[in-house]
């Protein structure tokens, strides 16, 4: 439950910021299947730290090794387990944290919660837990491919610079910049407004968008487990995730019921959609047509300025952080935002397996 | 899974529209709690059909009949069975629709997964479904009360009629006012925009906001279990829900980090903040400051006028649906979201007292 | 957890022997699968009381009402929600019982858990739960005559009279008999065993023996869990098992290696065993060959004499029960026994359909 | 589900025999508890390979390496991740297995499961994996021992050499002597017979004791998850165990429910039984008397002598296996059974908190 997602395929993690290592399980993970361990970790390098100047300078390999799992370039059948060492380290850094509740993190109801904590770099409240994530998201994906399904996610917004509606986007663009944007134009600005908060001292938010492609009608589980409702659990278990738009999302509550229906044709024993504002999910189960979803994140809480709050013992302190950050974790999302795409995907791929004898 | 939300305090429901009846199974519920019936009743009754003219006219008595778990007024730590019969259903007014996948509706992708359908009503995929959330939210409010937490819900948008921020709220409002709105002259324009739509054979959409207040610091199940995360995925499986705004949610995309943090003051050995943009959860654990979030509903798809779709054999045809339907889901959805919360947050109660010997 | 079986395939139960109602959700039923609720009906009769001098004289019709998940005869692949109703109810009679903890029954260890307990016919405790794992197992075995897997179970020993090994076994005796044994032989024995007991005012326990045949080779999820794992762990769920062996069984413990080899041949295309003490089932994981297993039932505890025991002030009490009560639970253990492999094993058939894309 | 165990306290594991790795995760941890690494590895140890002639001669140091969840000495609540590495292992001498189905072990169900298998070892197959069981319940006796709760098991048979009933029994001589049986005349006894075994190239079974003291009233979950239910699940889910008796286990079948009652009296504002046939748990919940139980384990089933068989295009083969094996588990079984044990009863214990606010 808590550190594991997913009924068929699973991903259970383990680690903290400043622990010998991260790394997970992934159980359920069918057999047979060619692995291209290469291709693992080039999408798991996109998410790495120290990649840009965008990002936090924590200079960290994350070569993951695969314990088990793989035999002779197949999947067994059998659990995958991994870790992807912590070498760059300076827990030093956090000592002046050691006592202190820092506002907008998570040291106070962590502390609450089980009494206590380990407060470098934050322990497992950060977000380098993301990276078995993106492990079991990249292996995921490449199951999908054998499916013909896709999933793509890419930055639609950074502050107040939004990827334009309309916008001509180049998929090859998302990964062969630092923020993540299909479209290079809008992303140099994105770069500019991160390089102008970083300068500030301050930090940004945004918005990430997931498409999958490819996926067969069918999938999802009602009335708890729509693929909706699976899909909005796992983007919101990210760290610094506050919103979740299906489809036309939000949006739709100010329209009329006859601006947003999806009509349907009957093409060459296929469907054709007119609109997809449902996001290619009715009912919680897919209808065949693309799954489009946004995902919005709060600026990083870790400002390099002084900030006024409480140590321990309710006195007030003021604290200059310093040590190595994110000032937008954005364009790192980006391929979280995938990989839990793709492992929810998968997962409902493999349920739906069982709603049939 | 499908059919069941919650690790401790779990709810698996059953029931198809124009079956012989609706109903679920409670189980975890802690022993030796009294229960009121008869308020369980009542708060079932806010969900129930053909209240207003704004809501379907289905006459439902909706009445519980608990088979179990409870004894000589008090809960026995033993499942609670229920059921709640169907009663007035007219299939016939169905017949037309059982070979016709109407569009924005659950039908195709419900016939692509299963095989087969309950076509009567909307079979599982109606939102009757929900009668059986709200029996279960109405129980687990009655235990939050035991530890001082209290759950609100209501409308803040119908259409494109808002709650104004900083309108004055008046709760006693909310369940005597038809859209739920906890402020008078704003439910008036509300219910006048689904008038007009009705009128039009037109529907809407809308928002409805929630609030947990009392809840210790501490609860959340960090990293996939976080109470965010759960809050999202049991708000998203609610019929029609399109988005979720966990505090000020999409808001701080386009925020500064400067402008969003939580400061805390420590006053009287308690915490005090001075804004609360993280909607009382940080680091999926709640921080002790009151929980909100926002979800967002999608018109409804069933239109009083002719529809353009297909056929199952793909042949274009043209409905006038005639069934009794909601003009617009969120004053019914107003009960199940605050029921859905109460189900989440008691269950993270209870997951938490095990985080410790 | 508590009250839920299954991974896939899914039974969450509910009822107080002496409530308004047992009952229960079948989730996970695959769609579309024909189903006749008379077969069904039939199969649940054999495990109602009432039916010989043997067992229970409570009178209950034990009459199963279906309330949604199959439509026009057939499976929708949503939840099945039944009900049967407590009849036959003399609460009265277990008014003497409201403060006394009887040995060897859960009335002290039900009380040390939950703070209370409904006294009434053993309140939860009683084997009257055991009527739902039979509605759920009858469908199973439905949907497992599909693959051609059949379910046998029946009695192997009652008291100290036991079916000899070699006895020729006539299938059609197991259920025409009041014991559930198919020779006819022994079932006159054993018959004449339990009214002996019962003349004495005491009691009998027995052994169930379990057989499924035509399960394909394949189902067991290794390495928690095990086919074997999945069985005993769903076998001692029944009220007063008390041992399980699989395949030989313990007989194995004193053999050597050399006795127990499952040689195999390839015959035709198909595989041959010379010998099966495994039980069908190798590593966790089903073979091909038959699955069989033996479970062994403690005597009843009521005893129709004075029984000495305390009450829950600690004061020694003596009660003289005159409750209805089986002298044995064997009988009707039988198609309690068969439910669960039932269920078992289409729950494994469905999780291995997930092992592959 | 495959390789996760637990509800609350949860294991998933990972590893194959020859792979570089074994190791899990540890979920659900209380937080703050101290921890002695030393001594959970003398635990480990005990189950080590080639401690003595008695058990396979693979020289693996099994140093377990904690990478999360333990800060300064003390559990955090957040998952403990660990590795044992696969060191001496000689994959060469499993060449002549690859393409043959050994008897009675799991190289056909494998197989025929997952369409191919790490032969190497006997892969994920291998009671290798074991150890990460140990590591866990290493683990869980420390928190067990903060709350009184003491687990004990020991060897009562090898062969046909068995433990008598009132032996006097040395818990210090448990884990001095090589089989791990309590009394050293028997020990010496069992020691003798593997001996003989190995000297004909044969192997033996023999059967494990578990006694688990101090548990409180109220462990246990009605009505799937019992506690006998989850003890006997958790067994049977061990390499090569057949049988499961809860307490008296099968004797109870042939006896007399007059000679079966577990009479109490109320001594000094306690409990005494005066017996305790039933194991120490009633309707599936602790009643406070000691818990203890017995499995039964096979023969091993690679004898050091020529075996007819198979291999993977049904020609007949003969095959002299020449890897390390175990002339008899059962010795390195004890701690696996001691492990499982306070798994099961750490997580009942956890759960039992939920069933109060």
């Amino acid at each position: 439950m808590a550190n594991t997602i997913g009924s068929i395929f699973r991903l259970t993690s383990f680690g903290e910021s400043h622990g010998p290592a991260m790394g997970g399980i992934i159980d359920g993970m069918p057999a047979g299947i060619e692995v291209d361990l290469n291709e693992m970790q080039r999408v798991v390098d996109r998410r790495r730290p120290g990649q840009s100047q965008l990002v936090t300078q924590r200079a960290e390999a994350d070569q993951v090794e695969i314990l088990s799992g793989i035999f002779e370039g197949r999947t067994l059948g059998t659990p995958i387990g991994f870790v992807v060492r912590n070498k760059d380290v300076r827990s030093e850094d956090y000592d002046h944290l050691r006592d202190v509740y820092r506002p907008s993190h998570a040291d106070y109801s962590w502390q609450a919660k089980y009494g206590l904590r380990d407060h470098r770099g934050g322990g497992r409240a950060s977000a380098r837990e993301t990276v078995s994530r993106v492990v079991a998201g990249a292996l995921a994906m490449q199951v999908l491919e054998h499916l013909g399904i896709q999933v793509l996610a890419y930055t639609t917004q950074i502050g107040d610079v939004k990827l334009q509606p309309g916008s001509p986007l180049d998929w090859k663009q998302t990964w062969s910049n630092a923020v993540r944007c299909p479209d290079a134009t809008t992303a140099q600005r994105m770069a500019r407004a991160v390089d102008e908060a970083r300068a500030q001292g301050d930090t940004l938010g945004g918005m990430v968008c997931c498409a999958v492609m490819g996926v067969p009608a069918g999938l999802g589980e009602p009335v708890f487990n729509k693929l909706n409702a699976a899909l909005a659990g796992a983007m919101m278990s990210i760290p610094a995730a506050k919103s979740f738009d299906m489809g036309a999302g939000r949006m739709l509550a100010s329209m009329r019921g006859s601006e947003t229906l999806d009509t349907m044709h009957a093409v060459d024993g296929g469907l054709v959609y007119e609109h997809n504002y449902s996001g290619g999910i009715q009912g919680g189960i897919s209808n065949g047509n693309n799954i489009f979803m946004e995902i919005g994140f709060k600026p990083v809480a870790t400002l390099m300025r002084d900030i006024d709050t409480i140590d321990m013992q309710g006195n007030p302190v003021t604290i200059h952080p310093h040590g190595r950050h994110d000032v937008c974790v954005v364009p790192r999302a980006v391929p979280v935002v995938q990989a839990m795409a793709a492992m929810v995907v998968l997962d409902h791929y493999l349920l739906a397996k069982t709603n049939h004898l």
